[in-house]
């Protein structure tokens, strides 16, 4: 119903269908926020490039357009089909500090999400937008941001990202909290949170959410990560909410606050926590399905079966 | 890890995948316990032939080889190459009345259904296994049956079906308490309950999950009809169990307790009734999906990144 409904027609399609993977790297994991290591964000990029990890062969599987782009990682990599090159720096700075971006950082990468999808418009009107992201750190940061935006205590959010452990985890939840009482953000207003709380990531995820609804193409979100950049872009334009996809529930606790401030119901609850965008991909697929079910079963009157569904009066 | 299990293989593989409707009429109907009438049956049977069926595309869109098997529909098809004739009798009797079927029928649904399986094996070993169904009135037969052997009180497990009203419902309970009161069918014996409450399509699933098992193939149940039937072939055959999935949680409250019998939790939860099997083809797709993860997914070291996940050491 929501495809058609954004579609304009009781025929929707989403033959084009693209996942954009935002990828930046963050100075608060030097915290030890995070089960892995910083340069982790980079391998995994060239693992994406390489075309070995999870999200690449999900796009194979279900026909998804997938485009890599560095938006802020820490680090360098060759010409390549699937990168899109629109780094806004190489990574935030530590937040617990100060400041991860600035606010001209935080308006460049909402600006490049929305290039990364606009330019690939070029190609053709993509009609379905999967968000995913890879970020060493980016837990922290979108988990802070969440409970900036919810006013709610930092230890009900806070989750295990990559699978941290019990010390991980405290280390978490008082940087998180130590962050919020430095920079006290306002919790209404995307382009502090970003800039006091990070994620070149979110940005561009942020940038891409509002080109796409531009653009009347459904998001499907993601985790944690895409569910609160996309509380960041509906906090800029409400609007957009009529075009959001909650993917999956993520096992990351946070995403749970953030998909109720959006009112947004997850298709999926796979025990997924992998991230990329993989619980989106499975969902796009799941979209494009229920478009096919709108254009080819046969009604009961055409099929010649008797009676009515209820409802149907 | 079941499917790598089943196969005895860390590169499982799922690319024969097959899913049979199994269609069959009820004469419990007559009760007025169905928001259809029972013509609705042959209806569906025909529609599913000409391809306008949900499971028709469902089963289109992921790559599943879909057959019909006609085992018990008071209704006769002509010739068509997704049609299966193992019929075993014109619809079951109405079992507030008396015996849904006689046991030798019950052992010829079984045998047929095993024979739907076993004879679509000489065109590939089928790798992975649905079962869905058609028949008006069936999930009244279903329920008398989880009732039978879990013993819980009727009024908890009994559902609305496709869609029956208030008044409905409470015939739907009624017959249902009415029959076990008549035939006090044992709760560890399949064929009895099958004679006693019916649902030739229910022993034609059982019969194709015992042979699909005998072949090592995984099986993926749908909704509360063919997990009753799975429940049957466990009773019959303990080890089955190992080959079951569950494809969803069907909105029919009755299913919770048949996976609680079988020891499992279903893969997908989205607010499906709609039987046929398509809750099961979605989950196929998701299996297909694992198995590539576990042959096309790059490890850490394949990938060169660093760091072990939780549990490697």
């Amino acid at each position: 119903v929501q495809l058609a409904v954004v579609s304009g027609s009781l025929e929707p399609r989403v033959d084009c269908r693209r996942l954009f993977v935002f990828a930046g790297d963050h100075g608060v994991v030097e915290e030890g926020v995070s089960a892995f290591p910083a340069r982790v964000t980079v391998q995994m990029v060239e693992n994406f490039l390489a075309g070995g990890a999870a999200i690449n062969l999900f796009c194979r599987h279900y026909g998804i357009e997938l485009a890599v782009v560095d938006i802020g990682v820490a680090g360098d990599f060759p010409d390549h089909p699937l990168l899109r090159r629109l780094k806004v720096a190489r990574g935030t700075a530590n937040f617990v500090l100060g400041p991860a971006m600035t606010r001209a950082e935080a308006l460049a990468g909402i600006a490049n999400g929305a290039r990364a999808f606009l330019d690939a418009q070029v190609d053709g009107p993509c009609q379905l937008v999967g968000m995913g992201e890879m970020g060493i750190g980016n837990t922290t940061s979108a988990t802070a941001i969440i409970a900036a935006v919810s006013g709610r205590p930092v230890a009900e959010l806070v989750g295990r990202g990559t699978g941290v452990d019990d010390a991980g985890l405290r280390r978490k939840r008082e940087v998180i909290e130590r962050a919020l009482a430095l920079h006290r953000p306002p919790p209404g207003d995307s382009l502090a949170l970003l800039s006091c709380l990070g994620g070149h990531e979110l940005a561009g995820i942020c940038g891409a959410v509002l080109a796409a609804a531009s653009c009347r193409c459904p998001v499907v979100l993601d985790g944690i990560i895409s569910t609160a950049a996309g509380l960041l872009a509906a906090l800029l334009c409400p609007a957009v909410k009529e075009y959001l996809i909650a993917g999956h529930r993520s096992v990351e606790r946070g995403q749970e606050t953030a998909l109720a401030l959006l009112g947004l119901e997850p298709i999926l609850d796979l025990d997924l926590r992998l991230g990329e965008g993989t619980g989106a991909a499975i969902t796009m697929n799941l979209a494009d399905l229920a478009c096919r079910m709108m254009r080819e079963m046969a009604s009961f009157a055409e099929a010649g079966v008797d009676g009515s569904l209820p409802g149907e009066g």
